[in-house]
């Protein structure tokens, strides 16, 4: 990163610049305000988009699907509708879903719990009886992936994301380690960054050769339709290219209606090999009858289909594009200037990631937190909640009404102009 | 068991005897019918009782329990009203109470694989670095309790059952071996004898003092209210029995509103001390945000409370009465005068349970099945599905039509005399 502006300016200058913020900053704390830009959760409006879901099957003569009563017990993978829908959006084919419910990050969970107590399919092993998994964790990334990893005790290593996602050269020596057993991924709009993989990334992805034969490449395509400025951005079934590329089995995509429909209430979908659903489901059967199919044929006759499916998130974009332009705007205007942070500038996902100068990320939050300000904690964007640098912000704007946004990107601001003036005049913090 | 009536026989009383049950076999099975005794599903009759599920949370501005948003992300372990219900249901508390999806058997493979990779609560480690882990199964018992143990690799023991609930004698025996971890209960209408434990039995597995610090004491109590004669039937709080016996940690408790409401798409709880809840929902806090909240506030919008589910359950009796009247009649004229078989005589729960004389299950079933009649297979109620007696038949009344019931029911009753007089004259099916 360059030298921030305040870098610039003699002790004179500096001081007289802190008083300035610092004025700036008690005032704005003395407002004892309570606001909350900490997680992606969908505002109200947003919420209200899907009232149609309420609603969508009211009468017990409707509850049949491809001819299967959704009410009553069986079919352990879904019903044939959730798997068309999911499959269309995904660009994979129907055979490959397995439709969950309401969290993907269930079926995230459970993929790497059965590694450990069962094994995936190449697995010669259960992973519980091997001395070590380590996991490829792209970083900035999303802290409840690292959770999972973490949670079963996997060395998480980091791998730095650049401008067309995760740095290739690196993962690919990195997989020559045969106790790397896996990946997170966050494909589309990434998590945090908002970084669109490129071609070039996906395809050599999909043409690893992991040292690991039970390797897990985990796509989870959390944002795969999830535009706020400009249209629909298509995407390549990774699916097709690992099968393409003589890897069927190395990967295991997640998606989830989430920030579709309703966060609390939605359905989710695990696609693989047919393989690896004929080997995952034997498993999964013991575990489960069946996910919720009647709120799958809600949310089929709800969506309809990929074309509804976009016409609504353009409908989500109404709302998120002036929280983002509002966020974003407060940045070029009082953090660009002064040069003391740098950030994507996504058109879709939930978040923006600011990379501070390093060192201040923990005292910048600290600083909105004392004003009234909750963000995502420092480091939360890193396995273990470390960041190496102490640089990462990751601003989630999706739930506060813009006028709200707005006083929290001011505290924002100001906390990070404090932070750094701290900083280079040695104040400590009290 | 007594000797039957076919072996006061001769040899050409037996003949007689063969030669007519044959006739009357063969004749059933050239009608070539397509019958399902199989599962406990519940019939469309039911399903339709809960048409009122299906509107109970129609408008946007409705979808707020407690102040909260349902719709949206949070609440772990479920909406507190949800657990208010299952709360007053049981008899715990709501605090003691952590709402699943559609399915129980989900939170009790979870439970048992948590245990596997990272322990429960009181354990020194987890069950995946043991040598071996032993899991008494009362039998018979639920086939798909003992597939979850046999899927973990677990050493099941056989537990026979009394009109009382498991040989208490015996599970205190066994439980003094520390590599005894846990044991499977259905406390109220056990699957698939329909036997209630009695409140010497329930106290007894209170106060066990099992070896292994961590013994999980896995209590499904998934026929709570599920009386299809007569009335509500009390039973004891265990979670409570638990902990004045000082044993507040080892017990598990399951339920859902599966045969309640909708089996697709239910709801689910698992009870279990405050220490236990803490525990267990900081390791789920890694796999979910929560499960689906949404349908947590339907279901409790339409059930309300205790004396509406109660209400509820005496609809459903009238569908289930009526076919269970039918299997223990056909029982009582054809089979009980020929001694070929006991039964219990359930008053609630989804099966009749029928013992026949050693040696007779498999191929009564394979009989039922020639004629186009299908039933759980033989062995089902039995860990790794065998049966060391070949004797335990699980009829499953609730889906079909009566009239389509009275039918399998000559079928099965045809095919359990044939196999015992094929087996007292060395007929050798070909």
């Amino acid at each position: 990163m360059e030298n921030n502006a305040y870098q610039a300016m003699n002790e004179r200058g500096l001081r007289d610049a802190y008083a300035a913020v610092r004025g700036q900053y008690d005032a704005l704390r003395e407002k004892n305000l309570s606001l909350d830009m900490s997680r992606g959760k969908p505002g109200l409006e947003q919420l209200n988009l899907s009232a149609g879901l309420l609603t969508a099957l009211t009468d017990p003569a409707d509850c049949v699907s491809d001819g299967i009563e959704v009410r009553n017990y069986g079919f352990l993978s879904g019903i044939p509708a959730a798997k068309q829908l999911f499959a269309e959006i995904l660009g994979c084919r129907p055979d490959e879903c397995f439709i969950g419910g309401s969290s993907s990050l269930t079926l995230m969970y459970d993929l790497v719990s059965k590694a450990f107590t069962h094994g995936l399919l190449h697995s010669k092993q259960p992973w519980c009886r091997l001395e070590k998994v380590k996991w490829l964790c792209p970083v900035p990334g999303y802290d409840r992936h690292f959770r999972i990893t973490q949670s079963f005790g996997c060395e998480m290593i980091n791998v730095p994301m650049t401008p067309e996602g995760p740095d290739m050269d690196l993962v690919e020596a990195l997989i020559r380690d045969p106790e790397v057993k896996g990946m997170w991924c966050v494909p589309k709009y990434s998590n945090p960054d908002g970084i669109i993989y490129s071609e070039s990334t996906c395809k050599r992805l999909a043409r690893m050769k992991p040292a690991a034969e039970d390797f897990a490449l985990v796509w989870d395509n959390a944002y795969c339709v999830h535009e706020f400025d400009g249209p629909f951005v298509p995407f390549p079934d990774i699916i097709g290219l690992c099968r393409d590329a003589g890897n069927a089995d190395m990967v295991y995509e997640f998606a989830s209606t989430s920030k579709i429909t309703l966060p609390g209430a939605g359905i989710s979908v695990m696609a693989a090999s047919v393989d690896n659903q004929t080997y995952l489901q034997r498993l999964m059967g013991v575990q489960m009858i069946s996910e919720d199919k009647v709120n799958q044929l809600r949310h089929v006759r709800f969506l309809k289909n990929k074309e509804n499916v976009l016409a609504l998130m353009q409908r989500h974009a109404e709302f998120l594009r002036p929280r983002f332009a509002c966020v974003l705007g407060a940045l070029e205007t009082e953090i660009a200037p002064l040069g003391l942070a740098s950030w994507q500038r996504p058109k879709g996902g939930y978040f923006v990631s600011v990379n501070t100068q390093p060192g201040l990320a923990r005292r910048t939050l600290a600083l909105c937190k004392e004003a009234g300000v909750a963000m995502t904690p420092a480091g939360a964007a890193f396995p273990r909640g470390i960041d190496p640098n102490d640089s990462n912000i990751r601003i989630a704007p999706s739930l506060p009404p813009v006028q709200e946004l707005a006083q929290a990107m001011e505290i924002f601001c100001a906390s990070l102009k404090l932070a750094a003036l701290e900083k280079l005049l040695g104040i400590k913090p009290v």
